[in-house]
């Protein structure tokens, strides 16, 4: 055999394996999606039940997801039908059409918090998390800032109610003023009572608490389950995405 | 100009133009894609509330998860969380723990139906769904069907709860066993004084009837927030994906 023909038979090998360990690589990947779409269905209509991190087989597709365009669109379209809604509320001007806010992936996004500890597939440090709340850098969720700004236009009265504990109150309220929210009517933490209890028990007893001030809970917007279930539940209420932890 | 050069130009121009314009069509398929997976994020969190169609720019989106890869994985993924959680059950072997089923788009597909009416952008028509009904040829949720049987096998009692009227129980029951279904303790459709009724509300009285008949709901499977939610809620409840309509 001619060099040039040897030369000719070894670039075609070369080029024919790539391509096929190309292929593969792309059919897995292409598979893998397939079932962290499905396991990211799964989380987000609580079919999962309780988790406590993200499949390592799903890590680089969470964070493909939270970096990328689906989290902020998923988080856009959420936002405008929360908007629709609460353009057909009939505000009734007494100051108790409410509309209850989570800031942990609602209001505030922990995102920059969550790319320095694997995208969800770490469990939850309370220790570090407590620093990065401190710091009071957490951005806002733009789509939820957006809708904030619209619901007070509106004429809705914002309570914001959070797992994040009163000790944390002071950081809070400085992030949440630094990244454009003002005149919220309360911020409710958890007290030192609240500890220990499920976040949809203490969530419940705070909203119910609301009710019998005289509020109508219109509109309630969460990331989480328990955020939005258990009892004095709102009119309508908005799941937010959030494929990175789970509060039960 | 020589007429190769000339020709080269052309082709030259034609190759360019058509890249350009295949990565336009691209680019803005790309960009619905993002949309319509946010719309159907929305719609399965029930974020949307009542909607009466697809939206139109999201139908091919819809067709292509129904029929390729998309919609049997979430459903298998949903059915492998149910099954996980229902070997967690202690069976107390009184043939009171119960699984509820709905029925469509839960344990029957009507794909061939909806594939035929547009994938969900038309308007429900009674008249033509009836007749599909009739025909008895939905064919199982082959994910669902599995479930079914690995429920039987680890020994819950299973009752079928469907939005379908009493006069439909011969073709649902027909379609039922042609599909492998068998061994039910009761199929519960909506009687004539339920007509009207919203679905929660019909589904939560009828629950409600089997815990006080002793039963112990444990797991509640349905495509629709109305077949999970209310009152008389089971243990845990299995969300299925439907992009195709939405019943209140």
């Amino acid at each position: 055999m001619a060099k040039s023909q040897l030369l000719l038979s070894l670039f075609l090998f070369i080029s024919i394996s790539e391509t096929i360990s190309q292929s593969i690589i792309q059919l897995s990947r292409d598979h893998n999606d397939v079932y962290c779409s499905s396991w990211r269905f799964s989380e987000e209509t609580n079919d999962v039940g309780y988790w406590d991190h993200v499949p390592s087989r799903c890590v680089s597709y969470v964070q493909d997801y939270m970096t990328g365009d689906g989290y902020r669109s998923d988080s856009e379209v959420v936002a405008s039908y929360a908007l629709g809604f609460a353009k057909t509320v009939e505000i009734a001007g007494d100051g108790k059409d409410a509309w209850v806010f989570d800031v942990d992936e609602t209001l505030l996004s922990n995102l920059p918090y969550y790319a320095l500890h694997g995208f969800g597939s770490e469990p939850f440090d309370d220790l570090s998390f407590d620093e990065w709340v401190d710091l009071a850098e957490a951005p806002a969720l733009q789509a939820s800032l957006n809708l904030y700004k619209e619901l007070k236009q509106l004429g809705f009265t914002v309570f914001m109610l959070t797992g994040r504990s009163e000790y944390q109150r002071n950081a809070t309220v400085k992030n949440l003023q630094l990244e454009g929210y003002s005149d919220w009517e309360r911020l409710i933490l958890r007290e030192s009572s609240d500890q220990g209890k499920p976040a949809t028990l203490y969530k419940s007893q705070r909203r119910l608490e609301l009710i019998n001030e005289g509020y109508r809970i219109q509109g309630n917007s969460g990331d989480q389950w328990s955020d939005l279930s258990g009892f004095a539940v709102s009119e309508r209420s908005f799941k937010l995405p959030n494929p990175l932890y789970y509060i039960p």
